[in-house]
C-alpha cells in the first residue's frame, strides 16, 4: 500500500523535487535552441508539422506506454492515443479513490508552463544540440508530471482522510475556491521553496565552470512558485472533485 | 572542433563521471530484481527469450538511433542492427583520426561488467519494480558508454599528438602492452577515484533516508577501478591501433 502518512509523502516529494532540479540543470547545459520547438522544422524524415520536441515526446511515451509506465497513478502521460501496455505491472495496493487517474491529468498545463520557461532557464542562442535538448526536456517534463501528480493525488487523499466530513461538504457544494483555501499551507510552500533554493545551490557548489553552465537557484525557485506548487494544488482540487464519496 | 586540451577533456570527464554516479544512485533505489535480467521472463507480450532489460535497451537504442544519437563518436550503441537516423545531426568538426568509431566499441565489455555488478550496487531481493529498474539500467549503461568512449577517443588522440613519433613506433610494432604502459598515469587514476569517492559522499550527504537508499561510495569507487578506468585504457589502445597514421 502506498503510504498516506504526510511525513512519508513529504519525504518522497522532496526526492522528486531533487530529481527535477537535476533535470533542469541538465537541460540548462544546452542553449535555448528555439528551432527544436518550432513546427515544420524538426528535420525529421517523414515528419509532418510536429516539432522535434513533440516527436521525441511522442516516441518516448509510446515506448513507455508499452512498458506499462502509465499504469502508475502519478505517471500521467502527455498524449492520450498511446499503445496498450505489453506487460503486466505489479502495483502496490492503491489508497486512492478515483476511478480514472486521468481525471487529474495536468500535463497540458505543465507543458504550457515549461516550454516558455526555457527562455529563463537556458542561455539564449543556438548550439545545434537539438537532439540532446529535447531528450533532456522529455526527462524534465516526465519528472514534472510525476512530481505534480504524486503531490496532487496522495496529498489530497491524505488531507481528505483527516477531515472527511468537512471535505465532503465542500465537494458536494462544488466549492472549488474553499477547497483551494483549505488545501493551502503557506508555511509548507515557503519551506519547499527554501529547500529548492538550497538544493539548487548545493548541487552546483562544486561544479567545474569550464565545462558546466551554472543556473541561478532563484530561476528554479521561480518555476516551483509559478507552476509546480499551483498546479499541484489545482490537481488536489481536481482529485477531490472526482473522488468517490462512498468511503 | 572538439577540444583536445587535456584540461578541458579532464573537466568534461569529471562531468560525465558525476552523471554516472547519479545514474548508479538512481538504480540503487530499486532491489536487485534478478527476474528482469532472466531470459524468457520478461512478461512482455510477444517477446521471445529476451529479458526485460534487453527489450528495454533495444527499444531505447532504436529510438535513439532514429534521432541520430550514434552519429556522435562517444555515443557507441549496444546493438549493431539499428535503424538509420531520420534526421541530420550537426556535429562539431572532429579531431579524431579513425574511419569508423565502432572500431572502438566496448559496449559488450561494459554490459558484461555492469550487469553482475548489480549484485553489489543493489539491495538483494525483489520489489517488483522491474520496469523502473531496467529503465535506470539503460540510462546508466548509456552514461557508461559515453564516459568510457569519450575518454578512450579524446584522451588517446590528445596523448598521441603530444608524441606522435613514439606512438607511431609502438602502433606499427603492434606493441599493445607498451602502448598501455605509455597511456597509464597512476596519479591521474588515483585522483579520479578519490574524486568519485568524494562526490558519491557529497551527493548523498543530505538525502532523506526514510525514502532514499544510500550507497557506500566505495561500491562506486570499486566499479570505476575494476571497469571504467581499465575499459577506458583498453579503448585508448584500440583507438590508437585503428588510428590513421597519415597525419
Amino acid at each position: 500500500m502506498v503510504s498516506l502518512d504526510l511525513d512519508i509523502i513529504a519525504a518522497h516529494l522532496e526526492g522528486l523535487e531533487e530529481t527535477l532540479i537535476h533535470r533542469f540543470l541538465d537541460r540548462a547545459q544546452f542553449r535555448r535552441n528555439v528551432v527544436a520547438y518550432q513546427p515544420h522544422r524538426s528535420g525529421f524524415c517523414g515528419a509532418g508539422s510536429e516539432s522535434l520536441f513533440q516527436i521525441r515526446l511522442r516516441y518516448q511515451e509510446r515506448m513507455d506506454a508499452e512498458f506499462g509506465r502509465f499504469l502508475v497513478p502519478e505517471e500521467r502521460p502527455y498524449h492520450r492515443d498511446l499503445p496498450d501496455p505489453r506487460r503486466a505491472v505489479s502495483l502496490p495496493e492503491s489508497p486512492l479513490r478515483v476511478n480514472d487517474c486521468d481525471a487529474v491529468n495536468l500535463t497540458t498545463e505543465i507543458a504550457a508552463a515549461y516550454l516558455p520557461w526555457l527562455d529563463t532557464l537556458c542561455v539564449a542562442g543556438d548550439d545545434g544540440q537539438y537532439g540532446s535538448s529535447v531528450e533532456h526536456d522529455v526527462y524534465a517534463i516526465q519528472a514534472l508530471s510525476r512530481r505534480v501528480h504524486y503531490g496532487a493525488l496522495y496529498v489530497a487523499e491524505s488531507k481528505y482522510r483527516l477531515a472527511p466530513a468537512e471535505f465532503q461538504t465542500l465537494i458536494r457544494g462544488d466549492d472549488r475556491a474553499a477547497l483551494l483555501r483549505k488545501l493551502t499551507r503557506p508555511e509548507v510552500e515557503r519551506r519547499v521553496l527554501s529547500r529548492v533554493a538550497e538544493k539548487a545551490g548545493y548541487l552546483q557548489a562544486r561544479i567545474n565552470r569550464t565545462v558546466r553552465i551554472a543556473v541561478d537557484p532563484q530561476v528554479i525557485v521561480g518555476f516551483f512558485q509559478s507552476t509546480v506548487i499551483p498546479l499541484t494544488k489545482e490537481g488536489e482540487v481536481r482529485y477531490l472533485m472526482n473522488r468517490r464519496l462512498d468511503d
